[in-house]
């Protein structure tokens, strides 16, 4: 029988017409294998064949768990950004009141587009109160005394988890920290002094830079490539000319850029850095929210002499009411711990013991499975609403996992009009202006995609786009 | 009939035959009312009367829901020590390394003398694990998402117990923080710039002279009366020779020393720091813990233009694993606010809405009545003990509240000597050197008095008194 006589072949054939003609578009979900079955009135096996045809034909994608859907567009997405090339200028312009302001109110709109965070939808809320309640019998003093040591159950699970990016961490190196941006600053309070330079990528978060500043740290903001991360080759010149003292970088999925480094970056990186003696602070908050099939590396995987102080925690995954973080700090361990007590003391036990319960057992694999699914699918939803309903010269990130995309608009578009515009229509975004210290990025703005997609978000990207 | 006839004024004179025959000795419970009807065959209303008149000839006491005991003594305590006199060197020897080894090895000790912490056994397990329950219910995102504002319900709790103390705090300029400790740490990073002299206590807390230290602050330490608190002439004096940016006083039941400044010392801190523009961080964690039956004010209380970072928190009283603090930053709201966000977002809210709602019914309250009373008791037996085994010489705070007591031994004695001799026998005691960044208080020690009295303690004091 010639191939395109076979019954799977026509069906994929037939399912292959519809995505070119745009009648099943990037994004949607495939219907069911068993109704397939019925329509085509062939055998599950064939219904089956015929979808690996078509993921083999690069035009759909299977989910485990969660079905086919269409992977391919024949439309043209927006342009890349291109990478950043932050102002050099030393003068910084504080945004703390525009940022303050739209953190009041951007917490009030209806559709939350602004912070990286993901919607309550998404939290298996009734497992994580059981959890809770286990933790007060399974803490032999319910939580009440201070930890001091930090959760064991929850270190040890960190350290498990750490295989799965070749980290080998060890439990008892693990420091537990109320949040990631605790952890970071316990870091920054450990190894920075008032005028010490770092860097950063840029855009990067406003509360590491916000952080920092506090600190007295000059930030130094360094060009970003929106898919490889930062340009080692300016690192390497910022630390020779502007005598760098600390890095701190978000290596995979950065937030707004969605950068993640290769492993060869990541590599050179830390070679580098340890050449220079300069200690790397890696915040891997966004690491676990991978859209393939396989987990990125950190940074901190290529650490032979404990130069990288990694930080992570659940708050972009989970429960970031929890708070619960934590630093592998290297060889600046004994530093890092005395910086905490001195700061902080201990961290609230039940909610470590809590997520270290959770991470035990399956369920928290199972969460983040059916949540990177649903962070990517959205991330084409947005990537095909921008694309039909913005302006043809918007340029977007496609970030391989992560929360965000960050948009770059006409040069005349500036984005906190935008945002003050689109706010009366019960709609917040992130101005790019946020994510820098200096006056730029103005035409820029992050979305975040962690929420459940719906035809609102679908109208409120259009309205974006008319508005821009 | 004469009025030693009167059967009350025999039973009182009885008793107080025994207590000058030091057979009934101070801090010892006396016989319940229904017992002395029973064994002097009278009323009820003889047997109180009896009890009303030694209260009036100030040999017992009464507290309400515990019974009478025994608070006189024919013997003299020991001495007081005498008001401090700080080395006034600038140079600084951390003892950062003797700290970290003492906490090692004194959470693990038998007999917890060191830290000032209530014993597990006093906190009320049950009812806090219940409250913890209700929170995940009472929460409308059972505390999974950042808790923005900070907990209402505790905020609300805050402002109202103020009226005990005369602060008239708003619940929405209450902040939020986990601990005391963490509050103290953000007032310090919002008002301390690196190289600014701040005027503390002497001694004082290791965990705020190294946090102070840790973010490069030059840390004047201030001759302290162990009865009164700091001493306001040489605190004028270090603001006009010392040039003093910032003060962080322990107003009530100082740690270690255990001074509560009186209300007029209080009030002229407050306004000579006014005066001079020097903000005040008053930490007040012991203040619900007085031995009186008045709640002592606050520097807060005679604060009229914000100067006052009023900084408390739950955790000398009932759990401080939930790590449940806050601040009133007077006019520094907004800027400690920032300083919160910079370093860690936000607070978990599950343990702050379980203490909000723990303290809007009577529980806490009940809990405060109780410990208060054990408290004090124990304060007593500790003198007595220490009157009793300890060498003559023996110097030792008598606190009108709180929980420590400050021994200063002869002059010969190493108390890091004594610290190690005790360790072996399973007793940790606080070295006075930690609490200081100089060389000095090498005699003296702190002890703690928050665990239920037993025969071991005694016994433990008894051995210490020989060991010194």
């Amino acid at each position: 029988m010639p191939r395109q006589d076979l019954k799977y072949i026509r069906i994929a054939d037939s399912i292959e017409q519809l995505i070119r003609k745009d009648l099943l578009k990037i994004g949607d979900r495939l219907p069911s294998l068993r109704s397939v079955c019925v329509e085509k009135m062939v055998s599950i096996n064939t219904a089956s064949q015929a979808y690996i045809e078509l993921e083999r034909r690069g035009l759909i994608e299977s989910r485990p768990q969660s079905g086919y859907f269409v992977s391919y567009t024949h439309k043209r997405f927006n342009n890349l950004p291109a990478i950043t090339r932050p102002l050099m200028a030393t003068m910084h312009e504080d945004v703390e009141e525009l940022y303050a302001s739209i953190l009041r109110n951007a917490g009030e709109a209806e559709i939350l587009l602004s912070s990286s965070l993901l919607a309550e939808e998404l939290f298996p809320k009734a497992k994580l109160n059981k959890a809770i309640m286990e933790a007060t019998r399974t803490l032999p003093d319910s939580g009440l005394n201070y930890d001091r040591l930090g959760n064991k159950r929850l270190k040890r699970q960190v350290a498990i988890r750490s295989v799965k990016w070749g980290g080998k961490l060890n439990a008892e190196d693990i420091i537990t920290t109320a949040g990631c941006m605790e952890a970071i600053s316990f870091c920054l309070m450990t190894l920075g002094k008032a005028g010490d330079a770092i860097a950063v990528e840029s855009p990067t978060f406003y509360g590491i830079l916000h952080s920092a500043k506090k600190l007295g740290l000059n930030v130094i903001e360094l060009p970003t490539h929106p898919v490889t991360g930062i340009e080692i080759e300016t690192l390497k010149h910022a630390i020779l000319k502007k005598r760098v003292k600390l890095c701190l970088l978000v290596s995979n999925y950065s937030n707004p850029l969605g950068s993640c480094m290769p492993d060869e970056n990541k590599r050179a990186v830390v070679e580098l850095l340890t050449h220079y003696n300069v200690p790397l602070i890696e915040n891997d908050i966004f690491g676990d929210l991978y859209f393939g099939t396989q987990r990125p590396s950190c940074c901190k995987t290529y650490d032979e002499s404990g130069m990288v102080l990694y930080c992570s925690s659940v708050s972009k995954t989970i429960a970031p009411g929890y708070r619960v973080g934590w630093i592998e700090a290297g060889k600046f361990k004994d530093q890092v711990s005395r910086t905490k007590y001195a700061h902080a003391l201990y961290t609230s036990s039940i909610t470590h013991e809590a997520m270290g319960n959770f991470l035990e057992n399956g369920r928290y694999e199972n969460h983040l499975r059916k949540l990177r699914y649903l962070l990517y699918r959205n991330s084409l939803m947005f990537l095909r609403s921008i694309s039909e309903h913005f302006p043809d010269d918007t340029k977007v990130t496609q970030p391989t996992g992560g929360m965000h995309l960050w948009v770059e608009l006409n040069e005349r578009v500036n984005t906190v009009d935008l945002y003050n515009l689109a706010i009366k229509y019960n709609i917040s975004i992130a101005p790019g202006r946020l994510y820098t210290l200096k006056n730029q990025y103005n035409n820029s703005m992050k979305l975040s995609i962690g929420m459940t997609w719906n035809s609102r978000i679908q109208e409120s990207l259009k309205l974006l786009g008319q508005l821009a």
